[in-house]
């Protein structure tokens, strides 16, 4: 079989263990030196297609590629970047295919969340209706954990336990102190509360912290949440919330909708903790302290799950093995064979399937009253969030590892898009 | 020599390690039998005293003692209660001695900063006063490295390893993450600006995040800190921003007490850091991020530096030491005798002079722009994160122990303070 070159990109926000899969593409294309040829990283995602801006990743030595397994944040730059439908922007899915025509790519992984799963599914489209060969797998990744089909998705199992771990933490700190009565927790979460109910792990029950978890897919009525917040400082003389960033009013308005948007097209969020702690003090005069996690939570590989990071890692490795078995349009998947033990495997399924659908948490996974986690919930996060991978340290910091990005010289001219 | 008891106290804001100083006091009492009766702690700090709420600590298996040293936050509770003079609140003084007489405390250590060796120091002399035989000790605890004398303060390590780490995290997310300019990272640090100095940690300089640290102890000058966020984001094309929550202006009042509304139109709630965001939106208009790391930089024992856990240990167990040979009205103290190699001792200083003396960051340790950490500092604070020393883990989570906290029976009349 002739060699093909492999055109490998990160998409959307980074996660602790995207560049674990990186190093599982990688790492497994380089062992099959009679198929593929040069691997290429897209420098900042779909764009450095777009641009020829094609990194070489062969200029990087085994041992720098292995330490991406534990480097945090995107290697070779990622980027919020949605291509229009292919009627929109012919144009730009011409480019994809004159670049890697250029360079003889006859595999493209691309590792992103449901937009990026849309992307690829549209490259993979396109690249057969001009009858340039290539295979197209994608890469499953997201902190938000909304992708469907996909029992969970990795990336996502990390930001849980750092969710979980500080809550355990801060509640702990905040039950040390009892002149401060309510700790407020913001996650991330635009559309789907998968990281908040993460939180609801650091507790056995709603007696221990978080004793309310606030999601998305709860309409966030104030009073309510009130008296919540009352009855557990009465209770328990103190009160831990999580709270998603995207938690809606009735009205279907962000609490904390800033007005701008990203380049996707999605309100910018931010500021739901100080927010709620405004209301707190407003209506109970409570003495309060709140944290926003923000950028922390999702490259927080010192505290990454093993689980996360060996799934990230598998899905990698499989969508390598996919596009040599010439399994076009697909992309590995997590599937689940059992609870407790905790077994699962890695399946396939249609990029169709994947693309711009999101996965939110499912009734039965929230109480109730709409401010906690359900068993079922419990049963279906716990395993997700097992076992360490610490980075090596050196001096008292992890040691990450910085690749040199070479770029590969163009040959075509400069993209006008 | 008679049998007496002792009572330990934690007092004021808790951190990773104040419970690795309760573990060294337990354990090294609890080895000698002869010499110490029961051990007891207050059940939040002094005030625990004064309401004869003393937690038999024996009543605790040596195995959860043990866990102690890897367990945040306040074991006993702790509370922020400052004694007032002895002039001023003589029937307060009074009572402690009642109620150490009651229960026949002969050694009484107090845990805490400033404040509370204060504390620590007015009890001693009163106890003089009124001839009741006892042995008073400190312990150094605070997370803001703001005791004098002392070469760091336990406590502080392990927060400074937080945001170290931390920084260097978001710093990689930041650089991954192109349309990302500015990351601003609020740390703990009203006064002095010791925790966000050791945010400087992550880069070898500032030419690697953080490009700019905003101390208590520099004037904040808002068209400075523009000018320098444009001149990174046009240099290194992102400027990741560590600020101290105590920055004030020129005019002495603190930045966070802004009374303006912050980049989503909600009231400005004491956050630095959405609204360092919110200047730089309106000056500049890059895409920002913002973290406030509160309650979960100071809790963060998963992350603790093993110096740091190894000094609270040795500080707890030579204050009972100290107690034990007579020395009263002192508290241990930690000594450099080397930078490179770190080599340190324990010391003891007297409480009269760590009580109520703030150590801010001396000048030869912020550069001469006001913006960063010079050599001197990084010298000073490298070794103070060096290590990892992490918990036991349990399905994901870490095992922090909860103990009984058994009160003693009381002797004396409810207390009406």
């Amino acid at each position: 079989m002739k060699k093909r070159n492999l055109f490998y990109a990160q998409s959307g926000g980074v996660t602790a263990v995207i560049n674990a899969s990186a190093c599982a593409v990688i790492e497994t294309a380089r062992a099959q030196r009679d198929r593929v040829g040069k691997i290429y990283a897209g420098r900042m995602g779909i764009v450095g297609a777009l641009r020829e801006e094609l990194i070489d990743t062969g200029k990087d030595s085994a041992k720098s590629i292995a330490a991406l397994r534990h480097t945090p944040g995107g290697a070779f730059g990622s980027v919020r970047y949605k291509l229009k439908s292919l009627e929109q922007s012919a144009a730009e899915y011409q480019r994809l295919i004159e670049v890697f025509r250029a360079h003889d790519i006859g595999y493209f992984i691309y590792n992103g969340g449901g937009d990026s799963m849309d992307t690829a599914n549209k490259v993979a489209q396109f690249a057969r209706k001009m009858d340039y060969d290539i295979t197209c797998v994608g890469v499953p990744k997201t902190v938000d954990n909304d992708l469907p089909i996909t029992d969970n998705c990795p990336g996502f199992g990390s930001v849980a336990k750092y969710v979980a771990v500080s809550t355990l933490e801060a509640g702990i700190d905040v039950g040390s102190m009892p002149q401060t009565k309510v700790f407020i927790l913001e996650v991330m979460g635009r559309h789907a509360g998968w990281i908040a109910a993460a939180g609801g792990l650091a507790g056995k029950d709603r007696s221990e912290p978080p004793h309310i978890i606030l999601f998305p897919e709860v309409p966030f009525d104030e009073a309510r949440f009130i008296d919540k917040v009352r009855e557990s400082v009465e209770r328990y003389d103190s009160c831990v919330v999580v709270a998603s960033e995207g938690i809606r009013r009735p009205d279907g308005s962000f609490v904390a909708e800033s007005g701008t948007k990203d380049a996707f097209g999605h309100a910018q969020l931010g500021g739901v903790a100080p927010h709620l702690a405004e209301v707190v003090r407003g209506k109970l005069g409570y003495k309060f302290h709140w944290a926003v996690s923000d950028y922390l939570q999702r490259s927080a590989r010192h505290i990454a799950s093993r689980v996360d990071v060996e799934q990230a890692y598998a899905v990698g490795k499989a969508a390598v093995e996919m596009a040599l078995a010439g399994v076009h349009g697909k992309l590995p998947i997590i599937v689940r064979t059992s609870d407790s033990p905790y077994r699962w495997k890695v399946g396939q399924a249609d990029l169709t399937k994947v693309a711009n659908v999101e996965k939110k948490l499912p009734r039965n996974f929230i109480t109730s009253d709409g401010f906690h986690i359900t068993g079922a919930c419990r049963r279906y996060l716990a395993p997700l969030i097992k076992g360490e991978d610490y980075p090596p340290y050196k001096d008292g910091l992890p040691v990450y590892v910085q690749l040199k990005n070479v770029l590969e010289k163009k040959k075509l001219p400069a993209w006008e898009g």
